[in-house]
């Protein structure tokens, strides 16, 4: 063994029957040590039964050990501060007269692509250290604040070089169908094409994205347009996932369906014929509770509705300068609990097994003996206590394939 | 000079007039060093004019400085883990069934009972070490977990030894009228009488509370109650707090009011009648957002209401571990801007200079030449970013009476 860890109060596999109870799906393990050997998991068991070895020791000190977390929704990519924007919404501005000078999205696209991609490398930096001080070792990361072809790849580009650069792994999706770019307002449709037929083909063949997503909204793109992509995206071969259902009640979550996408995330307005629909398809659920708080986006997304009808729930912080300016797995966890209807056991799940899922990652967001020893020890004893202690990081260590990433204790 | 801080983006000493905007009290200073001597502001002002010194040097960079936070309503001294009952709740339990099986604040009370002092104090210091790495300086603590004459001493007594072990300086409030205890249901004014003729004189005779506290609702105590509290606190010049208008609309602020309250905390579903009230008796709403998402207890404090109709807004973080298990300073200001409506500036604000006031501390919480140093160095430039950067804390270092007690960075 490389490395032991110990004196935990259990390990938390979330290596349970997915189709159980939450609560079994943990797949909780009292008395349990874990080796760590190149970088997986390769011990996994009572430490009578450990084989001897001088690995170093990390002593748990009672906490509970977990997988890493799975935060697999951000873009926390970009350029520019927008604090001055939430001081303006809170002194009675409307997002419109924001909008109108020159601020929200347009903004950070704009300062997106005047920074060059180191610049955009360094301002993600000590984003990423935050989350993976709070236990995120996997994280997607969206494009969509070039809007332009160059600056679409630089933002792509930095997305490969920060998964290098740092502990926590990257997964790229391009959204070129964020918004519309202010040079196409007029011809719609021309960015479209080149996201969908320039943009789109290139990514895929450089293995830039893993991913491409559209925002299906009233002020984003159309059923068809999303559509459009979702087609050629069969085609290339590139898995889907569509922003659908936050704003108004689009019918997005049946088009996420019907175009086999691999997540619908958002869905504060999703119906109960969108949730049948998700079922149908098997499309998982991504929540974002931090963004309908801190965007007054209301309601919160029925996930007490969607795990009843048994549609897999992924969380994410959709960390981001405008809606969700937040690194912080606990308050994501724990609006999910206390606003979205969650119980302790489904949230910890969303930011791991299900999380990985909503990747397509199913090694991650678990523990099994063989699988990568992406793990986090907890200063507390139990999972309960992550969306209990609102907003507070009961992280103390985070590794990242069997290596120490953080240590905060 | 002992110490000074320099390469501040600005120093936000707070010290602006307390009735003009928020924005203008703020009292910003650019190209400002702090210099410290004897646990004071020795010099505030240009780095041109500091006298030499071979003071310890803190460089900020580029960070703002601010007056240390003064957290004015928690109850952060308790024993028990209620981390199920979050659970059970999640789970679909109401409070009634988890109150029948044992549960809420009886259980709190139990553990709490059955705990030595040095055990009260060894478990409320990591709950006081998280409030010092979020920048508090100052803290009211509350009894009322005790709810028997040798607990609720054992409690104040844990709060005063707490107060000399560790940075942070304690502000103890009696607060026997917490609940009525269950050995009292049958004759609750027997309890009263105990806290009003016996705890309340004796307490004041030995300074071991600062304040005394009622909670005013259906659930807990009475007008007439609380109003018997008022009166013998008046006679014995100990003055009082009352939490209020927190579950129903009770016409607490209004007895706040009429009592001379210092303070009325919650008013969640305080009146316009009752916001009229504190405006005229001058009393300080002290709102607890946290705890308003934390339980369910919405409506949110109308916050925009009461500052517009000149009522002080303080802000806490309601530490306990029934309704607002958070020790985030960070949370309760971004919930306070968009949930309570108030603006980056004002939520500030209810952390440091109203926040001093609501303890009758007019010195704290705030930066003046000769006035204590307490201040908090933060990684960002800016006080919106506070709010804006949600639930994650930009605190760097944390100075209480000029030693720098803690320092992430």
């Amino acid at each position: 063994m490389d490395l032991v860890i110990r004196n935990a109060s259990e390990v938390v596999t979330c290596d349970g029957p997915l189709e159980a109870r939450a609560e079994e799906t943990l797949g909780r393990l009292p008395n349990s040590v874990i080796g760590v050997k190149n970088g997986k998991i390769a011990f996994l068991g009572p430490e009578s039964s450990l084989p001897a070895s001088n690995a170093t020791i990390i002593d748990a000190r009672g906490g509970f050990v977990g997988p890493g977390f799975v935060d697999c929704h951000t873009h926390v990519v970009f350029a520019g501060d927008r604090s001055d924007e939430f001081e303006q919404r809170c002194q009675g501005k409307t997002y419109l007269e924001i909008a109108a000078a020159g601020g929200g999205i347009a903004r950070t696209v704009s300062a997106t692509r005047k920074a060059t991609e180191d610049e955009l490398v360094a301002l993600a930096k000590p984003r990423l250290g935050r989350l993976l001080a709070q236990g995120v070792t996997t994280a997607e990361v969206k494009s969509g604040y070039g809007l332009d072809v160059r600056s679409e790849l630089a933002m792509l580009q930095a997305i490969r070089r920060l998964s290098a650069e740092q502990p926590i792994e990257l997964v790229a999706t391009f959204l070129g169908l964020h918004a519309v770019p202010v040079e196409f307002k007029q011809h719609r449709t021309e960015w479209i094409r080149i996201c969908i037929d320039e943009l789109l083909p290139l990514i895929v063949k450089s293995g830039l994205a893993t991913f491409c997503d559209a925002f299906v909204e009233q002020s984003a793109f159309t059923h068809d347009e999303a559509r459009m992509l979702g087609e050629r995206a069969r085609e290339l071969g590139i898995p889907l996932r569509l922003h659908v259902d936050q704003l108004t009640a689009n019918g997005g979550a049946q088009l996420a369906s019907e175009l086999g996408a691999v997540t619908a995330d958002h869905l504060e307005q999703i119906t109960p014929d969108g949730i049948a629909a998700l079922k149908r398809s098997g499309t998982i659920a991504v929540l974002a509770p931090t963004s309908t708080l801190f965007a007054k986006a209301r309601p919160f997304a029925p996930g007490r509705a969607l795990r009843d009808a048994g549609v897999p729930v992924a969380l994410c912080t959709n960390c981001n300068p405008g809606s969700s300016n937040s690194e912080s797995v606990s308050l994501a966890m724990g609006l999910a609990c206390v606003e979205n209807g969650l119980t302790p056991a489904e949230a910890y799940l969303g930011f791991t097994r299900v999380g990985a899922l909503a990747l397509r990652r199913p090694e991650l967001g678990r523990i099994t003996v063989g699988g990568p020893a992406d793990l986090v020890v907890f200063a507390c004893d139990s999972y309960r206590a992550l969306p209990y202690h609102l907003a507070m990081n009961e992280v103390s260590v985070t590794l990242k394939a069997g290596r120490v990433a953080t240590h905060t204790t």
